[in-house]
């Protein structure tokens, strides 16, 4: 008898990001990073393993995916089945609840619960650093997904040395984020092309190591004396450049919309008026708003306003993978 | 009797840009600078020296300057007044053909004209290259406006070295630049402003002038052979890799804003097209979009769609300064 295993993984966002691999292959970051896991947006996986399957079936929030849909996956449980003993083919159903594709990493949980339920079912027992290091090869922000809270990225060399650990995974610090959904849509240029395109044209990118070097060494110890300013001025300044490696690549392009710059006004605004907030943004659209939970009231109101009620969404530190046999 | 001239002076639209002082007092630039003097945007400038006046009296486009106003001009004329005979304050009548301030660099043919009449009311008789220097002392850019067509500004290292050159100043190239009015308002962060805050916070600001290096010396053969694609190309890496520096500031800021990114948009869906043209943009959200002159009626169908006729006007090779009396 095949065990079904079903795990749910949250999404995180990077207050300090990835962009950029050094080894596309087997997705080894060109630098660490850090982000905070978030509550409301997640996805369940649920896998078996099944003898008279004669392929990989996948099927996404009720859909089938073709073969080359479920590219992705079949070769992530290749993965699987060559760490474990199994060789038959998988039934894969998954339940995003994440704005798919809109800037918001659902790539990220899918990844870390198709790791946590595909180890299971195919009969592994990994510990939480084998899943994240197995979730990377799914999608590099898979592996920071397996841990709840503040998680940081060790770059690492290669396969083995390159994980999510915890940093602080009880977040014991009142503070939340707002995501403004500004444009639902698949994006164009996604985070992977957008990467390479960065490492590969941009003159800027080399400074863009430092960068990183220096907002992880501020923001680890400001994030463990709760200076949320610290930590504001450290993910936007840092969005920003990565942002900037878009801009300065050939060709240049950018994630941002029209309403992505009235939310960032907005901000600037807010903070004028000493509501301390400050905005991060990936490969997309869609603004998150960092905040103190006392003040969510008040930013939800003024984004409801400008957005509608729809498309504004409130956050709280999440939890690591969980498994909901 | 006291001498009343009239100088003209178009402004002009950096292809490889200037973002950035070495010296702030005399205005020497971080790095060299390559533009274009454009006929459709200049400025008209009369000065006289008249021992009656108590104070420098500023007029532009009919409105009297007060005192802090006029403070610019007022330290300019004193410039003026160092280097010739005169001590009498002057009149200076200035009339702008630019929308002010809306990044199409009004202040480069203000104070290349202001220059030139303020020059030679004073009893001086400059040639074109001490004209730049010291129209340079106005603003940056205007030390390009005292010449037509493609204009280098050779960065120097002081007073003396700092001046622009005429590159290729009869245009016999059949090309054009269309400028979209995106947003007539005042910009909210000078290029004065904006550059020092790149120069001082942004960690990417060493390797701009790298940047800078190697895009002028791929745009001045491109120019000379008529090489349209590479001038586009280079003009256009520059720009976004000038406002790569705004967004990589800190505080980060953009001189976008979502007509500018719809604009940009636009130029992506021509060039797929076929339609051969790159944008370019400054201190300010207005695109200005260089093609050849083939393909105007085309871009300002497509603009005029987008933005409204009275938002779209076509700009071709200007010359340099004028002495209209």
């Amino acid at each position: 008898m095949n065990a079904t295993v079903t795990a749910r993984a949250h999404t995180n966002i990077a207050l300090v990001k990835y962009w950029g691999k050094a080894d596309t292959d087997l997705i080894i970051p060109q630098t660490g990073s850090l982000s905070l896991t978030l509550d409301q947006f997640y996805t369940d996986t649920t896998v078996v393993f099944d003898d008279r399957l004669t392929a990989d079936e996948v099927s996404v929030n009720g859909q089938r995916l073709s073969t080359s849909q479920a590219t992705k996956v079949h070769n992530f449980l290749n993965l699987v089945r060559q760490q474990s003993s199994r060789t038959s083919f998988a039934r894969v159903t998954s339940v995003n609840h994440v704005p798919t594709a809109a800037g918001l990493a659902s790539s990220a949980s899918a990844f870390a619960a198709l790791a946590g339920a595909a180890s299971r079912a195919a009969g592994l027992t990994l510990d939480r650093t084998a899943l994240s290091r197995l979730a990377r090869r799914g999608s590099g922000s898979a592996t920071r997904s397996v841990f709840g809270g503040f998680v940081e990225w060790h770059a690492g060399h290669d396969d083995l040395s390159s994980y999510g650990v915890p940093f602080v995974e009880d977040v014991d610090w009142p503070i939340a984020v707002v995501a403004l959904v500004l444009d639902p849509h698949h994006k164009k240029i996604s985070s992977r092309q957008g990467m390479q395109s960065s490492v590969n044209t941009s003159p800027f990118y080399p400074a863009w190591k430092q960068i990183v070097a220096d907002d992880l060494a501020a923001i680890k110890p400001a994030i463990l004396a709760h200076d949320f300013t610290t930590v504001g001025e450290t993910l936007e300044s840092n969005a920003m450049r990565m942002h900037a490696l878009t801009l300065s690549a050939w060709p240049p392009y950018s994630y941002f919309n029209g309403d992505t710059l009235g939310a960032m006004q907005t901000v600037k605004e807010l903070r004028a008026q000493g509501i301390a907030c400050y905005y991060t943004l990936d490969a997309g659209p869609n603004l998150k708003v960092f905040c103190q939970t006392a003040d969510v009231p008040a930013l939800t109101a003024r984004f409801t306003q400008q957005f509608g009620a729809n498309n504004v969404i409130v956050a709280h530190p999440g939890p690591g993978i969980q498994f909901l046999d």
